[in-house]
């Protein structure tokens, strides 16, 4: 949640301080670790330069600051290339009695790149990947759709899950469900989701499976639990997101840092069973979820 | 302890890769953290170049080998500059009864460039001084002289400490004890000595005042829990450090990350009267410690 209060001065700084004659914006890194590693991500277009500086350099440029006129030169390597042709890529299992009943699993495919995306959000395509695999495995027929998308573009303004939107939204009416794994590799501690109270409590056998290891919580969200699922969570879907242990996901996340090391194999696994069961779950059970 | 073990490969490594035909040596970064930060130190000149990688490149490099042949293309930016004059920084506290008895309480004023050096061992010298500082102030005149020593070149040979031993070791005969905080500026849980049983049991009462904050542990040690009071203690003369909450000093220490905003003020002021404390006990007790 601090991610959140502390994201907006990246996202929306730049270009306030631009709208006051700012000729330059830093901010401090919005990451939780303190090893001279600056956090990227988005930040709305300012046409001023904007970049992050780590936590070391913020406190110091904050303490000379409070003692008079400070000057900086700034370099900035960065640089934003033209628009190219993507995809979301994206496979079904189709349902056996209600294919148009779509319960989508999903991670998202783009990272940013100083690190190799490992844990934002290579892991939740995995997971996402193994979700299938595992029901292809244990020749499991469910009722409706088992979709595996893996988002393009989630981290620079979401054109991947727009397009979807744009293609696909006169049959959100039938999904039934849509997972989207979007907080890293982590233990997972159960399902954040955005849904009736009613359809909530369908969750709990499903969750109940998940209790050997711990990953049976269930926590109401006012907002859309996965930003590319955020648009047919708007519009009806029932939505979730795992809730994945957080407290070192910010330490690594959008830094250099993000890389395969910092996944442990056996909190992955976790994290393709809650994802296999919860899919699973909503594709076999009698009725759709209400809505 | 680790630290030690892990130590030996960056200390040694390059000559016995050398030696045995090798045109380069890389090893993992001995740092305790997974940040991207490879961390310095020395190691025996081997006419290679030599360097550290981080522990993420470190893993790749690892499992790409285990897949065959691995190419690398080495661009290495340090150097070494020619021997400048440099000091150690001394300053007395005379005793009032024995002057030539003296305790020293010490860091060392060198530090790796990559940070500042605050932890390793900015904060050792000024806990040094703050000792001197509160016998001061509170006017205290202790038996023997208290000697504040900021040793220079700890980190690459010790010629400060050598030069040191050089002029002053005819000296050592009399001196009554050597202190020396090295190990960063955590909050200090006691400390760690050099010298007899029969020694170390007398310095319980000092410990005993540091028991409020919980700095009274007492661990001998069968090497000289400091470098630059290894010669002394070597001499007979009884040794002591004190002994840091070590489990993030290794994460930060020889790195960029050896800034100020790692020194947490409570700590430091912990660390300052565990020196504070005793070395004003060595000084003061009836007797100097038996050797």
């Amino acid at each position: 949640m601090a991610y959140g209060e502390a994201v907006r001065y990246r996202g929306a700084g730049p270009k306030a301080a631009a709208d006051l004659g700012a000729v330059a914006a830093l901010v401090r890194t919005v990451g939780s670790a303190d090893f001279r590693l600056p956090h990227t991500g988005f930040s709305t277009p300012a046409g001023i330069p904007a970049g992050a500086v780590t936590a070391e350099d913020a406190s110091l440029i904050a303490d000379l600051a409070s003692q008079g006129k400070v000057r900086m030169h700034l370099t900035l390597t960065p640089q934003q290339l033209p628009d190219a042709t993507s995809h979301n890529v994206i496979a079904d299992l189709k349902g056996s009695e209600h294919p148009e009943q779509v319960v989508i699993v999903s991670g998202h495919l783009d990272s940013w790149d100083l690190g190799t995306g490992a844990i934002d959000d290579g892991a939740g395509v995995v997971v996402a990947m193994e979700a299938a695999e595992i029901l292809q495995k244990l020749h499991l027929h469910p009722r409706r759709t088992l979709r595996v998308i893996a988002w393009m573009d989630e981290e620079s303004g979401g054109a991947g899950s727009q397009q979807y939107t744009k293609d696909y939204s006169t049959e959100f009416a039938h999904y039934a469900a849509a997972i989207e794994s979007d907080a890293g590799a982590a233990h997972p501690l159960g399902y954040s989701v955005k849904m009736s109270p009613h359809a909530a409590e369908l969750l709990r056998p499903a969750l109940g499976i998940l209790q050997s290891f711990g990953g049976n919580a269930l926590m109401p969200s006012s907002y859309p639990p996965g930003a590319d699922i955020s648009a047919m969570s708007e519009a009806g879907v029932p939505a979730l997101g795992i809730l994945q242990d957080g407290r070192h996901y910010f330490d690594y996340h959008h830094s250099a840092a993000d890389t395969l090391d910092k996944v442990v194999p056996a909190e992955l696994r976790e994290n393709a069973a809650a994802m296999a069961v919860m899919g699973y779950a909503l594709a076999s059970m009698k009725d759709p979820l209400p809505r």
